[in-house]
Protein backbone atom coordinates (compact mmCIF):
# COMPACT_ATOMS: atom_id res chain seq x y z
CA UNK A 1 0.00 0.00 0.00
CA UNK A 2 1.40 3.12 -0.85
CA UNK A 3 1.73 6.54 1.12
CA UNK A 4 -1.41 8.32 0.96
CA UNK A 5 -2.03 12.05 1.42
CA UNK A 6 -4.22 10.68 4.61
CA UNK A 7 -0.78 8.87 5.72
CA UNK A 8 1.22 12.45 5.02
CA UNK A 9 -1.41 14.72 6.81
CA UNK A 10 -1.67 12.33 9.63
CA UNK A 11 2.16 12.07 10.11
CA UNK A 12 1.66 15.84 10.31
CA UNK A 13 -0.93 15.83 12.88
CA UNK A 14 1.46 13.47 14.76
CA UNK A 15 4.30 16.06 14.84
CA UNK A 16 2.18 18.97 15.80
CA UNK A 17 0.65 16.51 18.35
CA UNK A 18 3.92 16.51 19.81
CA UNK A 19 5.31 19.27 18.79
CA UNK A 20 2.27 21.39 21.26
CA UNK A 21 3.48 19.13 24.24
CA UNK A 22 6.78 19.53 24.11
CA UNK A 23 7.12 23.26 23.76
CA UNK A 24 5.85 24.54 26.44
CA UNK A 25 8.28 22.31 28.64
CA UNK A 26 11.69 23.52 26.26
CA UNK A 27 13.45 26.14 29.09
CA UNK A 28 11.49 25.08 31.89
CA UNK A 29 11.18 21.92 34.70
CA UNK A 30 11.06 19.08 32.43
CA UNK A 31 12.04 16.44 34.91
CA UNK A 32 14.75 15.01 33.47
CA UNK A 33 16.23 11.70 34.45
CA UNK A 34 18.04 8.49 33.53
CA UNK A 35 16.80 5.10 31.90
CA UNK A 36 17.99 1.89 33.06
CA UNK A 37 20.25 3.00 30.15
CA UNK A 38 21.44 5.77 31.39
CA UNK A 39 20.17 7.77 28.44
CA UNK A 40 18.04 10.95 30.14
CA UNK A 41 13.92 11.10 29.34
CA UNK A 42 11.82 13.99 30.38
CA UNK A 43 8.86 14.45 31.25
CA UNK A 44 8.02 15.70 27.63
CA UNK A 45 9.92 12.76 25.59
CA UNK A 46 6.33 10.79 27.55
CA UNK A 47 3.34 13.25 27.32
CA UNK A 48 4.71 13.78 23.48
CA UNK A 49 4.55 10.14 22.48
CA UNK A 50 1.35 9.30 24.60
CA UNK A 51 0.27 11.97 22.49
CA UNK A 52 1.28 10.66 19.44
CA UNK A 53 -0.01 6.47 20.59
CA UNK A 54 -3.17 8.03 21.35
CA UNK A 55 -3.71 9.52 17.87
CA UNK A 56 -3.07 6.59 16.37
CA UNK A 57 -4.67 4.45 18.87
CA UNK A 58 -7.89 6.32 17.52
CA UNK A 59 -7.18 6.29 13.90
CA UNK A 60 -5.37 3.66 12.76
CA UNK A 61 -5.69 1.20 15.79
CA UNK A 62 -4.90 -1.52 13.25
CA UNK A 63 -1.11 -0.28 12.57
CA UNK A 64 2.11 -1.19 14.55
CA UNK A 65 3.24 1.14 16.92
CA UNK A 66 7.09 1.27 17.79
CA UNK A 67 8.34 3.78 20.22
CA UNK A 68 11.27 4.89 22.38
CA UNK A 69 9.58 5.72 25.63
CA UNK A 70 6.27 2.96 25.39
CA UNK A 71 7.82 -0.10 23.36
CA UNK A 72 6.18 -2.41 20.52
CA UNK A 73 2.52 -2.39 19.79
CA UNK A 74 1.89 -5.36 17.24
CA UNK A 75 -0.75 -4.47 14.60
CA UNK A 76 -2.39 -6.22 11.48
CA UNK A 77 -1.70 -4.57 8.71
CA UNK A 78 2.05 -5.00 8.01
CA UNK A 79 2.33 -1.30 8.31
CA UNK A 80 3.70 0.35 11.58
CA UNK A 81 4.79 3.94 13.08
CA UNK A 82 8.01 4.11 15.04
CA UNK A 83 8.08 8.05 17.02
CA UNK A 84 10.98 9.14 19.08
CA UNK A 85 9.56 11.84 20.59
CA UNK A 86 12.46 14.23 21.00
CA UNK A 87 15.73 12.76 19.50
CA UNK A 88 18.33 14.84 21.65
CA UNK A 89 17.07 14.66 24.62
CA UNK A 90 20.70 16.15 26.12
CA UNK A 91 19.85 19.16 23.37
CA UNK A 92 16.24 19.51 24.61
CA UNK A 93 17.60 19.61 28.79
CA UNK A 94 19.96 22.45 27.73
CA UNK A 95 17.68 24.70 25.80
CA UNK A 96 19.13 24.21 22.65
CA UNK A 97 16.42 24.10 20.14
CA UNK A 98 18.56 21.71 17.76
CA UNK A 99 16.55 18.19 18.80
CA UNK A 100 14.01 16.38 16.95
CA UNK A 101 10.81 14.45 17.17
CA UNK A 102 10.78 11.50 14.67
CA UNK A 103 8.09 9.67 12.72
CA UNK A 104 8.45 7.02 10.65
CA UNK A 105 6.09 4.44 8.51
CA UNK A 106 7.42 1.58 7.78
CA UNK A 107 5.68 -0.85 5.15
CA UNK A 108 6.74 -4.50 5.84
CA UNK A 109 9.75 -3.08 7.72
CA UNK A 110 10.75 -0.60 5.27
CA UNK A 111 10.61 3.18 5.83
CA UNK A 112 8.48 4.85 3.50
CA UNK A 113 7.82 8.09 5.21
CA UNK A 114 9.98 10.21 7.40
CA UNK A 115 9.01 13.22 9.61
CA UNK A 116 12.14 15.45 11.17
CA UNK A 117 10.59 17.98 13.48
CA UNK A 118 11.79 20.52 15.20
CA UNK A 119 9.04 21.78 17.50
CA UNK A 120 10.63 25.11 18.79
CA UNK A 121 12.12 26.93 15.44
CA UNK A 122 8.70 25.25 13.89
CA UNK A 123 11.36 23.33 11.09
CA UNK A 124 10.09 20.34 9.81
CA UNK A 125 11.46 17.95 7.12
CA UNK A 126 9.29 15.29 5.28
CA UNK A 127 10.11 12.68 3.58
CA UNK A 128 8.16 9.98 1.01
CA UNK A 129 9.81 7.29 -0.75
CA UNK A 130 9.41 7.96 -4.60
CA UNK A 131 8.98 12.13 -3.35
CA UNK A 132 11.66 14.80 -3.16
CA UNK A 133 11.64 15.58 0.59
CA UNK A 134 9.95 19.30 1.61
CA UNK A 135 11.67 21.43 4.62
CA UNK A 136 8.11 23.30 5.80
CA UNK A 137 7.11 22.39 2.60
CA UNK A 138 9.60 23.41 0.07
CA UNK A 139 11.94 20.70 -1.52
CA UNK A 140 15.12 20.28 -0.13
CA UNK A 141 18.30 18.60 -1.59
CA UNK A 142 21.80 17.44 -0.61
CA UNK A 143 24.60 19.57 -2.33
CA UNK A 144 27.09 17.97 -4.28
CA UNK A 145 30.88 17.18 -2.66
CA UNK A 146 33.81 16.87 -4.81
CA UNK A 147 36.09 14.77 -2.01
CA UNK A 148 35.97 13.79 1.34
CA UNK A 149 39.23 15.67 1.70
CA UNK A 150 37.45 19.15 2.76
CA UNK A 151 33.78 17.64 3.34
CA UNK A 152 31.83 18.49 6.79
CA UNK A 153 30.98 15.63 9.05
CA UNK A 154 28.75 15.52 11.86
CA UNK A 155 28.22 13.52 14.73
CA UNK A 156 26.65 13.97 18.11
CA UNK A 157 29.34 13.27 20.64
CA UNK A 158 32.80 11.09 19.84
CA UNK A 159 32.12 9.69 23.40
CA UNK A 160 28.94 8.02 21.70
CA UNK A 161 31.11 5.63 19.27
CA UNK A 162 31.67 2.33 20.69
CA UNK A 163 35.25 1.27 21.84
CA UNK A 164 35.76 -0.56 18.33
CA UNK A 165 34.12 2.13 16.38
CA UNK A 166 36.19 5.06 17.65
CA UNK A 167 39.35 4.47 15.28
CA UNK A 168 37.07 4.29 12.36
CA UNK A 169 35.48 7.60 13.13
CA UNK A 170 38.47 8.87 13.59
CA UNK A 171 39.99 7.88 10.18
CA UNK A 172 37.09 9.44 8.72
CA UNK A 173 37.56 12.89 9.96
CA UNK A 174 41.43 12.98 9.47
CA UNK A 175 40.18 12.39 5.91
CA UNK A 176 37.58 14.82 5.91
CA UNK A 177 39.84 17.45 7.61
CA UNK A 178 43.07 16.78 5.91
CA UNK A 179 42.95 19.90 3.78
CA UNK A 180 41.48 22.74 6.92
CA UNK A 181 43.04 20.82 10.43
CA UNK A 182 41.72 23.13 12.26
CA UNK A 183 38.03 22.82 10.35
CA UNK A 184 37.17 19.84 12.26
CA UNK A 185 33.15 18.11 12.49
CA UNK A 186 30.25 19.23 14.08
CA UNK A 187 29.52 18.40 17.03
CA UNK A 188 26.10 17.98 18.79
CA UNK A 189 22.52 18.04 17.13
CA UNK A 190 21.16 14.37 16.80
CA UNK A 191 18.72 14.16 14.03
CA UNK A 192 19.04 18.02 13.32
CA UNK A 193 22.19 17.38 11.69
CA UNK A 194 20.95 14.69 9.01
CA UNK A 195 17.88 17.22 8.40
CA UNK A 196 21.08 19.98 7.70
CA UNK A 197 22.34 17.60 4.71
CA UNK A 198 18.95 16.84 3.41
CA UNK A 199 19.08 20.88 2.87
CA UNK A 200 22.39 20.60 1.24
CA UNK A 201 24.06 22.72 4.57
CA UNK A 202 27.09 19.79 5.56
CA UNK A 203 27.94 16.48 3.82
CA UNK A 204 28.23 13.19 5.57
CA UNK A 205 26.56 12.46 9.05
CA UNK A 206 28.33 9.45 11.15
CA UNK A 207 26.96 7.78 14.20
CA UNK A 208 26.89 4.27 16.04
CA UNK A 209 24.61 2.93 18.34
CA UNK A 210 21.63 4.10 16.91
CA UNK A 211 18.49 2.45 17.46
CA UNK A 212 15.48 2.11 14.76
CA UNK A 213 13.63 4.77 16.18
CA UNK A 214 16.89 7.13 16.15
CA UNK A 215 16.98 6.36 12.28
CA UNK A 216 13.95 5.06 10.16
CA UNK A 217 12.75 8.25 9.86
CA UNK A 218 16.08 9.92 8.84
CA UNK A 219 16.34 7.30 5.88
CA UNK A 220 13.00 8.78 3.92
CA UNK A 221 14.25 12.42 4.15
CA UNK A 222 17.89 12.35 3.08
CA UNK A 223 17.00 9.43 0.39
CA UNK A 224 13.96 12.11 -1.11
CA UNK A 225 16.85 15.22 -0.96
CA UNK A 226 19.17 12.84 -2.97
CA UNK A 227 21.62 11.62 -0.41
CA UNK A 228 22.10 8.30 0.74
CA UNK A 229 22.29 6.47 3.81
CA UNK A 230 23.24 2.90 4.81
CA UNK A 231 25.70 1.64 7.37
CA UNK A 232 29.45 1.10 7.36
CA UNK A 233 29.64 -1.12 4.89
CA UNK A 234 27.15 0.65 2.55
CA UNK A 235 24.37 -1.75 2.87
CA UNK A 236 20.35 -0.60 3.23
CA UNK A 237 20.16 0.63 7.23
CA UNK A 238 18.13 -2.63 8.82
CA UNK A 239 17.42 -3.51 12.96
CA UNK A 240 20.68 -5.79 12.32
CA UNK A 241 22.80 -2.63 11.21
CA UNK A 242 23.94 -2.17 14.87
CA UNK A 243 23.41 1.38 15.09
CA UNK A 244 26.42 1.95 12.40
CA UNK A 245 24.34 4.58 10.62
CA UNK A 246 26.11 6.96 7.59
CA UNK A 247 24.39 9.74 5.63
CA UNK A 248 25.83 10.94 2.76
CA UNK A 249 24.98 13.97 1.04
CA UNK A 250 26.81 13.50 -2.56
CA UNK A 251 26.06 9.53 -3.24
CA UNK A 252 28.82 9.77 -5.62
CA UNK A 253 31.00 9.84 -2.20
CA UNK A 254 29.91 6.69 -0.68
CA UNK A 255 33.01 4.48 -1.67
CA UNK A 256 35.44 7.70 -0.91
CA UNK A 257 33.63 7.39 2.24
CA UNK A 258 33.25 4.12 3.29
CA UNK A 259 37.20 3.50 2.61
CA UNK A 260 37.88 6.70 4.49
CA UNK A 261 36.19 4.49 7.68
CA UNK A 262 38.21 1.72 6.62
CA UNK A 263 41.37 3.16 6.63
CA UNK A 264 42.58 2.78 10.45
CA UNK A 265 46.35 2.41 11.12
CA UNK A 266 47.30 -0.81 12.17
CA UNK A 267 48.61 -2.02 15.51
CA UNK A 268 52.00 -4.22 14.31
CA UNK B 1 33.35 56.24 33.64
CA UNK B 2 30.43 53.68 34.61
CA UNK B 3 28.09 52.40 32.03
CA UNK B 4 25.62 54.57 30.46
CA UNK B 5 22.04 54.18 29.33
CA UNK B 6 23.38 55.25 26.15
CA UNK B 7 26.12 52.67 26.27
CA UNK B 8 23.78 50.06 26.32
CA UNK B 9 21.53 51.85 23.60
CA UNK B 10 24.90 51.94 21.21
CA UNK B 11 25.71 48.13 22.20
CA UNK B 12 21.87 46.84 21.51
CA UNK B 13 22.50 49.21 18.28
CA UNK B 14 25.61 47.17 16.99
CA UNK B 15 24.22 43.78 17.76
CA UNK B 16 20.89 44.87 15.56
CA UNK B 17 23.34 45.65 12.83
CA UNK B 18 25.33 43.01 12.71
CA UNK B 19 22.17 40.51 12.72
CA UNK B 20 20.91 42.68 10.11
CA UNK B 21 23.73 41.84 8.28
CA UNK B 22 23.94 37.81 9.52
CA UNK B 23 20.19 36.66 8.84
CA UNK B 24 20.10 37.12 4.62
CA UNK B 25 23.19 34.95 4.85
CA UNK B 26 21.95 32.58 7.07
CA UNK B 27 21.80 29.57 5.35
CA UNK B 28 22.53 31.37 1.93
CA UNK B 29 25.66 31.13 -0.06
CA UNK B 30 27.91 32.73 3.06
CA UNK B 31 31.80 32.63 0.85
CA UNK B 32 33.15 30.27 3.41
CA UNK B 33 37.11 30.47 3.60
CA UNK B 34 39.25 29.22 5.46
CA UNK B 35 42.14 31.74 7.34
CA UNK B 36 46.06 31.53 7.46
CA UNK B 37 44.72 30.03 11.03
CA UNK B 38 43.07 27.51 9.46
CA UNK B 39 39.80 28.91 11.22
CA UNK B 40 36.73 29.53 8.89
CA UNK B 41 35.47 32.83 7.93
CA UNK B 42 32.18 33.82 5.74
CA UNK B 43 31.58 36.78 4.25
CA UNK B 44 28.72 37.43 6.38
CA UNK B 45 31.65 37.74 9.50
CA UNK B 46 33.55 40.45 7.42
CA UNK B 47 30.31 42.47 6.42
CA UNK B 48 29.00 42.13 10.52
CA UNK B 49 32.52 43.60 12.00
CA UNK B 50 32.31 46.56 9.03
CA UNK B 51 28.67 47.51 10.26
CA UNK B 52 29.40 47.58 13.85
CA UNK B 53 32.79 49.71 13.07
CA UNK B 54 30.86 52.18 10.74
CA UNK B 55 28.39 52.79 14.26
CA UNK B 56 31.46 53.13 16.54
CA UNK B 57 33.55 55.60 13.89
CA UNK B 58 30.63 57.89 14.11
CA UNK B 59 29.40 58.04 17.20
CA UNK B 60 32.37 56.65 19.70
CA UNK B 61 35.84 58.14 17.72
CA UNK B 62 37.79 58.08 20.09
CA UNK B 63 37.18 54.61 21.63
CA UNK B 64 39.53 51.67 20.82
CA UNK B 65 38.30 48.73 18.67
CA UNK B 66 39.49 45.46 18.72
CA UNK B 67 37.36 43.19 16.06
CA UNK B 68 38.05 39.45 14.92
CA UNK B 69 38.34 40.07 11.37
CA UNK B 70 39.62 43.96 11.41
CA UNK B 71 42.13 43.64 14.07
CA UNK B 72 42.70 47.29 16.74
CA UNK B 73 42.13 50.58 16.11
CA UNK B 74 43.79 52.54 18.95
CA UNK B 75 41.44 54.57 21.03
CA UNK B 76 42.41 57.95 23.56
CA UNK B 77 39.24 57.03 25.88
CA UNK B 78 40.57 53.93 28.01
CA UNK B 79 37.50 52.49 26.14
CA UNK B 80 37.84 49.79 24.26
CA UNK B 81 34.97 47.90 21.98
CA UNK B 82 35.36 44.42 21.32
CA UNK B 83 33.37 42.75 18.37
CA UNK B 84 33.49 38.72 17.11
CA UNK B 85 30.74 39.52 14.25
CA UNK B 86 30.21 35.40 14.50
CA UNK B 87 31.50 33.49 17.04
CA UNK B 88 30.93 29.62 16.07
CA UNK B 89 31.21 30.61 12.33
CA UNK B 90 31.13 26.58 12.06
CA UNK B 91 27.60 26.35 13.37
CA UNK B 92 26.70 29.49 10.87
CA UNK B 93 28.23 27.73 8.38
CA UNK B 94 25.74 24.69 8.39
CA UNK B 95 22.80 25.87 9.26
CA UNK B 96 22.66 26.05 12.88
CA UNK B 97 21.21 28.90 14.95
CA UNK B 98 23.32 28.69 17.98
CA UNK B 99 26.31 30.95 16.99
CA UNK B 100 25.93 34.31 18.30
CA UNK B 101 27.87 37.68 17.95
CA UNK B 102 29.62 39.02 21.02
CA UNK B 103 30.03 42.71 21.79
CA UNK B 104 31.92 44.14 24.78
CA UNK B 105 32.98 47.01 26.07
CA UNK B 106 35.99 47.28 28.08
CA UNK B 107 37.06 50.24 30.54
CA UNK B 108 40.73 50.19 31.57
CA UNK B 109 41.00 46.20 29.71
CA UNK B 110 38.41 44.90 31.64
CA UNK B 111 34.84 44.19 30.60
CA UNK B 112 32.23 46.10 31.69
CA UNK B 113 29.58 45.14 29.09
CA UNK B 114 28.86 42.33 27.39
CA UNK B 115 25.93 40.88 24.32
CA UNK B 116 25.83 37.27 23.60
CA UNK B 117 22.97 37.78 20.24
CA UNK B 118 21.54 35.11 18.25
CA UNK B 119 20.18 37.00 15.14
CA UNK B 120 18.03 34.32 13.62
CA UNK B 121 16.22 32.84 16.96
CA UNK B 122 16.50 36.57 17.83
CA UNK B 123 17.92 35.83 21.49
CA UNK B 124 19.87 38.35 23.44
CA UNK B 125 21.85 38.10 26.06
CA UNK B 126 23.22 41.62 28.28
CA UNK B 127 25.27 41.73 30.82
CA UNK B 128 26.17 45.18 32.80
CA UNK B 129 28.86 44.93 35.64
CA UNK B 130 26.90 45.45 38.79
CA UNK B 131 23.43 44.67 37.12
CA UNK B 132 21.22 41.41 36.44
CA UNK B 133 21.99 40.36 33.21
CA UNK B 134 19.10 40.17 30.60
CA UNK B 135 17.69 37.63 28.44
CA UNK B 136 15.64 39.53 25.57
CA UNK B 137 14.69 41.98 28.67
CA UNK B 138 14.06 39.47 31.53
CA UNK B 139 16.60 38.67 34.19
CA UNK B 140 18.62 35.65 34.01
CA UNK B 141 20.08 33.41 37.16
CA UNK B 142 22.28 30.74 36.80
CA UNK B 143 20.85 27.52 38.92
CA UNK B 144 22.41 26.22 41.53
CA UNK B 145 24.73 22.97 41.23
CA UNK B 146 25.03 20.29 44.54
CA UNK B 147 28.67 18.41 42.96
CA UNK B 148 30.55 18.51 40.19
CA UNK B 149 29.15 14.77 39.63
CA UNK B 150 25.99 15.06 37.75
CA UNK B 151 26.98 18.54 36.65
CA UNK B 152 26.22 19.06 32.95
CA UNK B 153 29.36 20.36 31.49
CA UNK B 154 29.32 22.09 27.36
CA UNK B 155 32.88 22.54 25.24
CA UNK B 156 32.54 23.56 21.83
CA UNK B 157 34.70 20.29 20.44
CA UNK B 158 36.96 18.38 22.45
CA UNK B 159 39.32 18.45 19.17
CA UNK B 160 39.84 21.82 20.27
CA UNK B 161 41.76 21.53 23.24
CA UNK B 162 45.54 21.74 22.51
CA UNK B 163 47.83 18.93 23.81
CA UNK B 164 48.68 19.89 27.10
CA UNK B 165 44.77 20.51 27.85
CA UNK B 166 42.65 17.44 26.88
CA UNK B 167 43.84 15.57 29.80
CA UNK B 168 42.12 18.03 32.10
CA UNK B 169 39.10 18.49 30.28
CA UNK B 170 39.03 14.71 29.90
CA UNK B 171 39.52 14.74 33.98
CA UNK B 172 36.91 17.08 34.42
CA UNK B 173 34.04 15.45 32.22
CA UNK B 174 34.88 12.21 33.66
CA UNK B 175 34.09 13.74 37.09
CA UNK B 176 30.88 15.15 35.97
CA UNK B 177 29.76 11.93 34.70
CA UNK B 178 30.56 9.93 37.32
CA UNK B 179 27.13 9.43 38.24
CA UNK B 180 25.81 9.09 35.30
CA UNK B 181 28.38 8.05 32.29
CA UNK B 182 26.10 7.99 29.29
CA UNK B 183 25.59 11.49 29.84
CA UNK B 184 28.36 12.97 28.94
CA UNK B 185 29.29 17.01 27.64
CA UNK B 186 27.38 18.81 25.45
CA UNK B 187 28.90 19.85 22.38
CA UNK B 188 28.84 22.11 20.03
CA UNK B 189 27.69 25.45 20.21
CA UNK B 190 30.25 28.25 21.18
CA UNK B 191 29.17 31.29 22.71
CA UNK B 192 25.61 30.24 23.11
CA UNK B 193 26.78 27.57 26.04
CA UNK B 194 27.50 30.78 27.93
CA UNK B 195 24.23 32.61 27.58
CA UNK B 196 22.29 29.04 28.49
CA UNK B 197 24.54 29.09 31.42
CA UNK B 198 23.80 32.39 32.21
CA UNK B 199 19.87 31.44 32.33
CA UNK B 200 20.42 28.26 33.99
CA UNK B 201 20.80 25.63 31.69
CA UNK B 202 23.32 24.17 31.99
CA UNK B 203 26.41 24.12 35.20
CA UNK B 204 29.60 24.46 33.46
CA UNK B 205 31.49 25.23 30.35
CA UNK B 206 35.54 24.36 29.96
CA UNK B 207 37.51 25.71 26.87
CA UNK B 208 41.20 26.56 26.23
CA UNK B 209 42.68 28.21 23.06
CA UNK B 210 39.81 31.56 23.74
CA UNK B 211 40.91 34.91 22.29
CA UNK B 212 39.95 38.00 24.10
CA UNK B 213 37.08 38.48 21.54
CA UNK B 214 36.21 35.39 22.09
CA UNK B 215 35.54 35.88 26.18
CA UNK B 216 35.40 39.44 26.64
CA UNK B 217 31.43 39.35 26.46
CA UNK B 218 31.11 36.82 28.24
CA UNK B 219 32.10 37.86 31.82
CA UNK B 220 29.42 40.25 32.37
CA UNK B 221 27.02 37.82 31.11
CA UNK B 222 27.88 35.06 33.34
CA UNK B 223 28.89 37.36 36.32
CA UNK B 224 25.27 39.23 36.33
CA UNK B 225 23.76 36.18 36.13
CA UNK B 226 25.33 35.12 39.30
CA UNK B 227 27.68 32.94 37.90
CA UNK B 228 31.57 32.95 37.98
CA UNK B 229 34.01 33.57 34.83
CA UNK B 230 37.76 32.48 35.55
CA UNK B 231 40.72 30.83 34.40
CA UNK B 232 41.59 27.28 34.86
CA UNK B 233 43.69 28.55 38.12
CA UNK B 234 40.80 30.62 39.32
CA UNK B 235 41.83 33.80 38.26
CA UNK B 236 40.35 36.41 36.56
CA UNK B 237 40.67 36.31 32.67
CA UNK B 238 43.02 38.92 30.98
CA UNK B 239 44.55 38.71 27.98
CA UNK B 240 47.28 36.55 29.76
CA UNK B 241 45.12 33.58 30.54
CA UNK B 242 46.40 32.16 27.38
CA UNK B 243 42.51 30.69 26.57
CA UNK B 244 41.87 28.68 29.29
CA UNK B 245 38.26 29.61 29.97
CA UNK B 246 35.96 28.58 32.66
CA UNK B 247 32.37 29.43 33.53
CA UNK B 248 30.41 27.96 36.39
CA UNK B 249 27.12 28.58 36.74
CA UNK B 250 27.08 27.76 40.96
CA UNK B 251 30.26 30.14 42.28
CA UNK B 252 29.85 27.28 45.41
CA UNK B 253 31.13 25.03 42.89
CA UNK B 254 34.38 26.78 41.34
CA UNK B 255 36.94 24.66 43.99
CA UNK B 256 35.49 21.58 43.02
CA UNK B 257 35.40 22.48 39.26
CA UNK B 258 39.54 23.42 39.37
CA UNK B 259 40.12 20.51 41.43
CA UNK B 260 38.44 18.20 38.95
CA UNK B 261 40.39 19.42 35.85
CA UNK B 262 43.39 18.94 38.05
CA UNK B 263 42.78 15.65 38.50
CA UNK B 264 44.88 14.25 36.35
CA UNK B 265 46.18 10.49 36.16
CA UNK B 266 50.12 10.50 36.31
CA UNK B 267 52.08 8.50 34.65
CA UNK B 268 54.70 6.49 36.24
Amino acid sequence: MPVSAADIALAHRLAAAAGAVIRPYFRREHGAEVKDDASPVTAADREAEAAMRRLLDAERSGDGVIGEEYGEKPGVTGRQWVLDPIDGTRSFTVGRAIFGTLIALLEDGWPVLGIIDQPVQRERWLGVAGHPTLFNGTPARTRACVAVEGAIVATTSPHLFAAGDVAHYMALIAAASKGAPAQGPVYGGDCYNYGLLASGHLDIVCESGLKLHDFAALVPVVEGAGGRMCDWNGDPLTAASEGHVLAIGDPARTDDVLEALRDVPHDH
